[in-house]
This record gives structure tokens, sequence and C-alpha cells, in this order.
């Protein structure tokens, strides 16, 4: 290797509330040299996920939360500049699954990287947005796996014009199901009943009952809630449950910048008094089957059934403030950052 | 019919907490006449669970709440003394699961009875207790259909001493977990350990951190939470279950008697983090079952597998500072309450 800086993204102290530059810090160091069994990658597409919220709270997880000090973990995709093991070549383009992390060069284990290949003709970034595991991979195992959906059942996605929710909606459409979104602007609600062909869509900003707003447009109830935000939103959509209902617990995003400890739903009863179900969803216990899923992805995004999009970012200086942007709804898709390293075409 | 009045206890206000005389009064009404369909049942032994004081509340669940004025509605064991349903004969001994009401005398369609079988030699009373939905079958669908009990997993059970969770425990015993229980004193820690043959108990009230002391018991996690109390000591197992872990969501009593809304828990993140899944139990569900239920319960009778206690009082008149005893884990046992109409050897 010929330079050895390394600008990184590191937690600085734990963040209240939304994330700033204050939290998050770019901060030059040098490119760690790989040991037996690892690769050095240079980044060149970043993730930017909700998750990544939560690994910055000091508190039990289903990952370790960053140290201070740490980049901040992400899943990236770059390519093999430096190699020792058995199974990656210099050149070769790679993904690491929440293994890398915020910066220019991530020196990870090769056991914890995938190899990028091709998907058809799709840009290779695809696999930081549809095909990934935090955008396409999440709602297909969440809304098939654990959803269970049945033709004609009414399927209920919070923060549905988001880059999870819309996919889940549009996964249960395909399977022959109701499909309503709740989201935060009347444009985001005409997207998903127009682009991405949901049958309903409640902007929760406009109503002061959530609960009877969801009644009126879900007269049969409620057979899968698929939950991306937690808190009030939850409540309302408990309160709408059909017998033998299917709670995909997906994230929280509500109260992932709270700075106070957030109590469960207040309506938790209602998953008793239905025979409800509340199954919590990661998408890495699915990682044997990605590859089928990415095909079914890929049939739908070929017979023009999926609908998506990407906002991407340049610049690792522009991530912060980018980041901060998923938690206010500003974002237009899937939030991806591009390094100076990545191809053009790409 | 030679007499008509009928004694019944009927709720005079929404209680407030634990419920007093001054919520649910004896009032002395009369016997209503069956209609077509319906038969008239002279009570003999009242069913006194903690789901009544859910049906107290004027709240959505899974029965409507008990109006105002009406008598108190209550599984109960009973002979048939006017039938106007085919399915019935005068004499015949009945059992309402959730169809008839603490009261002398009840009037109730036949569909919603079944025929109190004998089972085996074990008193017909038996039906209220260890063959009952709320005593007996509900831990065992819960246990054995909601907890999937695999040999060596690691149960975890609130309100173990108490009918259901005794059983659950039990249950998960003769199935080869390791069974911990959670109980409010060292004497029913005791009993748990001994006669009811748990692998260990803890004493809530005697630990300022139950969440440590569940980690301590269970150093291998939690595999089967089976919750019949919710609030905090919900939180705490929620702190230390096992990767797919299964929660058996029966009960959350001691949220029944509050005054203000409760909040869900606030570890209900872990349900994600675990991969967990909490799923609501209705025993009413698996109605079909109930005598291959049975058929199994009593086997471990007769094998001396199960133990149980009854605590069973005299008179409708000293019903509700009975029930009151339930929200105060003074009970010795499922609380049965005895009508002068039940035979002496029954």
């Amino acid at each position: 290797m010929s330079e050895s800086r390394n600008l990184q993204l590191v937690l600085s102290k734990r963040p209240r509330g939304v994330p700033t530059a204050d939290d998050i810090q770019l901060r030059s160091g040098t490119i760690r040299p790989a040991n037996d069994g690892e690769v050095v990658i240079k980044n060149q597409y970043l993730s930017l996920d909700p998750a990544q919220r939560d690994w910055m709270n000091d508190a039990v997880s289903y990952l370790p939360p960053i140290g201070i000090g740490e980049p901040i973990r992400s899943t990236t995709l770059g390519v093999v500049i430096e190699s020792r093991h058995a199974g990656f070549c210099v050149g070769d383009r790679v993904l690491g699954l929440a293994a890398n992390a915020w910066e220019e060069y991530s020196t990870t284990h090769g056991d914890a990287l995938t190899r990028a290949e091709p998907v058809g003709d799709y840009p290779l970034h695809y696999h930081l947005s549809i095909f990934s595991g935090a955008m396409g991979l999440t709602p297909y195992f969440g809304m098939l796996e654990l959803g269970q959906p049945q033709p004609g059942e009414t399927v209920l996605i919070s923060a549905a014009a988001g880059a999870v929710g819309s996919i889940a909606g549009q996964i249960a459409r395909i399977h022959g199901c109701r499909v309503v979104g709740i989201a935060g602007s009347d444009a985001k609600c005409e997207r998903l009943t127009g682009e991405m062909g949901f049958d309903a869509a409640i902007n929760y900003k406009a109503t002061d009952d959530l609960a009877a707003a969801i009644a009126a447009t879900c007269p049969e109830r409620v057979n899968i809630y698929f939950d991306n935000v937690g808190g009030a939103v939850l409540d309302a959509a408990l309160l709408n449950l059909a017998d033998h209902a299917r709670v995909v617990f997906c994230g929280a995003i509500s109260t992932y910048n709270a700075t106070e400890p957030v109590p469960g739903p207040y309506n938790y009863w209602q998953i008793l008094a239905r025979s409800a179900t509340v199954k919590g969803l990661l998408t890495t216990n699915y990682v044997d089957r990605f590859d089928a899923a990415i095909d079914d992805i890929r049939g739908w995004l070929d017979e023009g059934q999926l609908h998506f999009r990407e906002d991407i970012v340049n610049g690792l200086e522009n991530t912060v403030e980018a980041y901060s942007r998923l938690f206010s709804g500003r974002n237009e898709g899937k939030l991806l950052v591009r390094l100076d390293a990545a191809p053009d075409a790409e």
C-alpha cells in the first residue's frame, strides 16, 4: 500500500438525541495492516441505517455498543487492497454486513465478508440498498418469515415511506395482501399509493387520533403490523389487531434518540387479548438464505413489481448531516455515502 | 322450579385497585327463565380467576367489559334444573367457560356449556381447577403450544407458586427442562423446589436486583419465560432472554389493579435484540383439544408427577374477600367458592 492515511468517523461521545458533529467526529488515523485472516478494504460506499443509532448507546443489544473513540460500525461496499485471507484477492469487491465502518479503509477478518457478486445488470452498490440486509432482505424475511402473509389479509406498515417499510409493503402486495402505510406527509402518502402500489396510506401528522384513523382505514382490522417505529404508532396499531395477528418487530426509530428510559407499548395487553404474536426480527439469522432471497427480489425488480429510491451523498465529511435526516424523515430513499474511491458508473 | 330468588354478586361500580365490597355487591335478584336454547343452572362451585379483574375494567380486551349492575362473569360448575336446549337434561352437571356468573343460578345458552364428565375417580370440581381452562389447561397449552419446550432448556416462570405458574413449571419439568420459579416468599420458594420439583426458585421480595438474581440463577439464559405478572418482573426477565426465546404472555396480574395507564415493558427492545417471540395466550383457542389435554393431565396426576392445591371458600358472601387474596398472594392454591348446593362429597 502506497498510502497509510485513513480518514474515519469516530464516536467521540455517546449522543443524546440525534447524533451531531460533536458526537461523531472526523479523525485522521492510519490504515491498520492486516493480520492473518484479515483483509484491508478500500471502502467505496457506506450504508446509513437506523440500527447504527442503537449501537451508539451503551446498552444491551444484539451487538455490543460502539466504543468511544471507535469508528462507526457499518456495512460497506469496497475493494480489497491487501489480503491475508485465502478467500479473497486484491481487487475483489466485498461487502461486510455490520463488519466494517464509516472510514476510508477497513481492516476486517475475511470470515465476516462476502464477495459482492454482480446481480444481473444492476449496479453493484444495490448490495447496500435493495439487495442488502439493511434494506431489501430485512423486509423480505420480516414479511415472509415472520409475517406469514396470506392473500386477502390486511397489512399495516409504519415508516412505510422508508427504505424498509416501502419494500415490506410491496412484498405484501405481491403476496396478495391489502396494504396500508403510515407516513409523515401527504407527499409520502401519495408516493405510497401511487408509485409503490399501496392500497391506502395514513398521514399520522394530519390526525390527532391515529388509532381511529387506522380503524377507519382497516375495517377488518390488522393481520400483520410491520413495526419500524415503536412508541405511539405501535400503541395505535395494537388497538387494531385482528385475532392471531402478527407484529413484526423490525425497529423502533421513534425511541432511538430518547434521553430517558422509554416504556414499552401501553397497549401491550392487546397481544394477549388478540392471541397475537410479536416477533423480533434480526436479518442476520437468515444469512444462509440471502442468495435465494436476492434471486426473488431480482425477479420482482425485473418484472417491475418493486420500486425503490436511493439517496446517495458524496463524501465522508457529509455523512453525519445526512445521517440526521434519517430521524427527521427528510431522506428521499435508502441513504448511502459514496466515497471518492467509487467508480462513477456505480 | 319451586323458588325464584337468585342471590348474585353484581358489579356496582368499576373498581380502582383491588375490588372491594363497595365495587361488588350482593343483590337478591330473581332467576331468569330459560328462552329457547337456554338452560337454568344451579351453581355449585364458582371459579375465582385473575382474568375477571380485567373484565371489570371498561377497556378493550378479549371479552367485553362486565356491565355495571351485571353479575360477575365466571366459569362455574353446576347442575341443570331447567333445559330448553336439546343437548342437556335436568340433572346434568355442566361447566360454562366464562359463560356463567357469581350467582346462585345462571341462565345460559346451552352452546356455551359443556357436560362435566367424571375424570377417573377425581372429584368433579377438579374441572374448575386442575382440569379447567383457568388453571390446568392454560399452562398446558401455554407451555406446550406456545413455549415449545425442548429438553435441557431453561424455563423461567413468574407467580410460580400460583395456580397457573406451578402447573406450567411442572409441565416443563416433565418435558425435561430446567425450571426456575419466581415467587413472593421463602415459604413459597421452598414449596416450589420441594413439593413441586422446581430446580430453583427466586424470592423477588428478598432481592433489590431481580435481573441480576435471574442472571445468577439462569447462567445459560432463559429460553422460555412464562409470564403471569408483567411489570417489573417482566422487565427483569427480558434482560435475561436467550436468543430465539419464547415469552408466553399468559397474564399481567401486577397491572390489573392499576389506576393509571400502565406502560409496557421498558425492555421491550430485547424482543428484537434476542430474536425473541412474545405470544399472547388465550386458552379458549384450544377448546376442541381440551379433552386430549385433560387425558394428559390426568395421566401425570395418576403417576404422581403433578402437584397442586385448592383453596376452597364456602358461601357467596365470602367471595369478594377471597378474591382480594389473589392479588396479595395470600391464597393457598386455586381459589374456588362452594355454594350450599354442592354435595359434600365433591
